[in-house]
């Protein structure tokens, strides 16, 4: 921590601020500028992170030195980039990992032929919602449990395993019992109690980013996950907000390299929210694998002027097997691949 | 709704659309341009709001005309403002109401304390956070059960209402034992599941303003309370997030006047987090009141240095009874009062 | 300037940065932590704030201590606030200050007709554009010289002294024959050689802040103006661009007292631009003065709907006159007056 | 256009609005739902564009129904993408373009060392700032005519094509002598008198994208350039400003499809400016041509801690010619090339 005074700090402020740091049992190394006092505090930061140190008379700014995430940090692993697996599926290694599906599941008609057509054009995680958070009251709030069930069906069907949206930490049991990972979306990325909740479950969990959350903002988010001794966390990048309007959000693909930077969890991206337009979902997927994403979340439906959501930007199957067939090749020029 | 065709859509394309809407049970106008056919859509636009029009074939865009929310729309009041009670202090009328507290309830001397402080300053209901959605793990998350005793207790002492954090749908019923006010936090404006469950609440719901939500998405979230059957809502804007990194957020009282055209919910302003610098504190309460705000709610500490959080924004009880006399004048110059 | 070196900084790599300071004639203290190094950098900082310190290898990060302007600072002129005069209408005192006009000057009857009602109503300067900014090449780019010249009738008609923009260094001498202050536009806030060309004006100068600009950047763009001579500058917030598309712009009220704070020169602010929607000028416009805003300008046109830009955004004159007298009320109640 | 009345327009306001429509020689088309009425707007569009139809009594809201651009549309041109030259090196077809250089000439060593270095890598057109548009005045502003002088001996000694910044009408008359291409940087994005200037060069311009421009805002801007005669534009994504603050700007790559799907005009993306940070640069630069870029400008120092501007962002020679060799590979595995 680096406490900085303000210019006209007396010396009975900066003995205060001196005294403090003695109590939390830190040192300070004191550098008095012209005008301006500089205060290293050296010692364990994470004891007075959380202190308000700017509200202490006479200090202008207290920049931390260290960074506030430990368990999600690059280092924590040694430098490496962990794998988490999704049923027998790992994502973070050599290989781009397909993740496909319907937004919403809407019946078994519709989910096990989407299923079967995303696994024989190379998906290898089904992805489908049975809890939907929408916008407003009056859309389709999602089948709920009935979804649950025929993920697995859909499952049973393909052998793809099943990534689903839990919204609420009284649905954990239930989804449990159907899904192979857990899905918190971006509009819950700081519902901190249902983090703690999926930060106790078994299955691996999918974090998406919330629309205005910093990248700082999503490893603190994944912090709490992993806290609670959950170390299988996929870090989504779906868009942000931004003052653009032409596009349905920002897909910010400088995310992949700063997180691959601090972080040894995998990131997957999300092209069909990230840009919102159907036409538009095929550059960005294979912009993504060249940025470094580990794995590629693109949805499908079968009939999309017939969802019950987000049709606008969902590909046809046949549009999805040539995405598949691009992104192939440039997983092959960045030196990965998209498997079998 | 008005739907507009690509400049390439095939005569087929047309029909198939006004098929689409035919099956809708609705009514289209059509009228062609020399590049574009603009057919407007006839009816009750609920029915068809969340279908993927845009997903249609030869489908450019699909605009709305009406308004996406209903319960909470000024017209549905006939244009009033609801007034909307906290324990027995109206909220929406012509008083401005003050509202004050700690960030975090800490203990029983400190809770107390600022309570009898904030009332003799001239504030109507006492806020202090129990449960505390926090960016990091590692930060304080709040008494729980204690902090709401003491809240309880605080209120004996000084006879002011009560308004708390509600994170978690699992905390409802221990929450509605001891507050007379629900707080739905900034990060969980789209916790759909949260926003159901207080809609079937007996108590107010005071609801934040998203960092990334648009007032539009604020009212919508809304919607979902009122759906439930719960009116009482207060809306509270607290800063957005934007490019700027001066102030902890931007204030956006733009939404002030713009809500207030828009809905019959009363508005509350929190400056303290909404510009989250003490010493600005002041100046975007008062602009807050001349804005049409129906309610200001300000963050006090006794000793912001040692304060649990958010202590660099608090105003000490001295500076708080400083700002109740100016915002006083300008309550009165805008035609308002602040009560006795 | 504080240093921080990445956690595997090598010896050889502190000391290269160590000869590095020593080089620019500075003085380090180095302070080393368990995982990183901090040095301080003792010294005159504008020496070596725009070297690319954040390139020396093993660097992590390089944070500045002092603020980079210094003309423009509040301590400059010992914590004052100056006045800047537009004519003979002192701005920064006591008295808030009413600007306004026509969005742009668009003939003789409609300018000396709109100059005559503001002022009956208590504007002190008149506004109107004779050279127009417009997003669209398409679009009414203004009168030109014959602009200028109806601006100076319509001062010669009122006795109101004349603010108008300019957009290109090469109109800077005839503006300067007929306008009493100049106004460089937001999206010329960045227009270095404009803003050198206006710092070698007698005119004082408003200038707006750019859409996206920071309160650092008006800062020193105000900077690039006081650097070549002229210390007659006002600073106008007139909104940002936000995500929030309600609002044409979004007003940022925070930037009145975070600037009265760090400069010593005046903030007018421009609720009509900065919300865009002639329905919520007015509440703007209070809460503007409310927040301490020394000046506020306000476009009134007689016939909106003929207007040649940004019609849908100008009050009546009978409009503007009410915001008047409403506004006098607020700036009373902050200690203020509207003068006669 | 299409107008949408207020829900209590009275039957003489919307007589009104038809009159005014049959005023511009135009046709209206009624349509009466239960709440608003909407009038559909027949002919040609251009002319009522401007006009404030949203400040006419009634009107609730105006919405155009074609784009407000039409020479840089890709229908202008059949929907093919065009070809500018730069110098003899033609950009939007096949082949992806490497620009490359430092950000300022700084002397003739260093800019003849860069220029050899990034031609022998593959780079076919050499950048350099002779006028700088920098934040703070007291930073490196730039050599200035003798910067020119220096980019000329450095094409004459490499064969590669110049372009540079021009910041100011006056400066194109020398720039114009000594370069290949102009560049219009962020900051003047809506400086409409050096767009209108330019547009009457024979010189091709790059046009940058402003950081808080919409993809709307930057095609009206270049509309600006084309409708003064000048039709060789290249648009320039460089990064936005969003919230967040771990990069420098957010590289916008979903500006990629988007323009190329609306103009002809060819798409440069600039990694170094887009996320500001050197170790990034790489993947930006891959996922750039992975979106469909046609150019990639990359900047390139033989010293980047001894640059006069913004050496933290800057690649060395050998780290170029690394990303020249792998940008090659992913600009094959989506159909194009790197040229010889």
């Amino acid at each position: 921590m680096i406490i900085v005074t303000k210019p006209d700090a007396t010396e009975e402020q900066i003995q205060h601020i001196l005294d403090r740091i003695k109590e939390w049992g830190l040192k300070a190394e004191v550098s008095r500028g012209a005008v301006r006092t500089v205060i290293g505090v050296i010692g364990p930061e994470d004891q007075i992170r959380e202190r308000p140190i700017a509200a202490i008379p006479g200090v202008e700014s207290a920049t931390p030195v260290l960074k506030p995430y430990k368990l999600v940090a690059r280092e924590f692993r040694g430098g490496n980039v962990g794998e988490v697996k999704v049923g027998d599926v790992a994502i973070g290694g050599r290989e781009v990992v397909l993740m496909s599906g319907p937004c919403s599941v809407e019946n078994r008609e519709q989910l096990v032929g989407i299923a079967k057509a995303i696994k024989s054009a190379g998906a290898k995680i089904l992805r489908g919602g049975a809890f939907k958070p929408r916008t407003s009251p009056y859309a389709f709030q999602g089948l709920g449990e009935e979804g649950l069930r025929l993920l697995a069906e859909a499952r049973a069907a393909t052998g793809l395993p099943v990534i689903t949206e839990i919204m609420d930490t009284k649905h954990l049991e239930i989804i449990e019992q159907y899904a192979d990972c857990l899905q918190v979306g971006a509009r819950n990325m700081q519902n901190f109690s249902l983090l703690k909740e999926v930060g106790r479950s078994k299955l691996p969990v999918m974090l998406k980013r919330g629309m205005s959350a910093t990248i700082k903002d999503l490893l603190m988010s994944a912090e709490y996950i992993l806290n609670e001794g959950n170390f299988n966390v996929l870090l989504c990048e779906r868009g942000i907000r931004t003052f653009e309007t032409y596009t349905r959000n920002t897909l910010d693909l400088n995310a992949v390299p700063v997180l691959k930077a601090e972080t040894h969890l995998p990131i997957v991206v999300d092209p069909t929210h990230g840009i919102g337009l159907r036409q538009h979902v095929l550059p960005m997927a294979l912009a993504a694998v060249a940025a470094g994403a580990d794995a590629i979340m693109v949805e499908v439906h079968n009939s999309p002027e017939f969802a019950k959501s987000d049709g606008e930007q969902a590909l046809l199957p046949d549009e999805y097997a040539d995405l598949v067939q691009r992104t192939r090749k440039v997983a092959e020029a960045v030196g990965r691949s998209l498997g079998k």
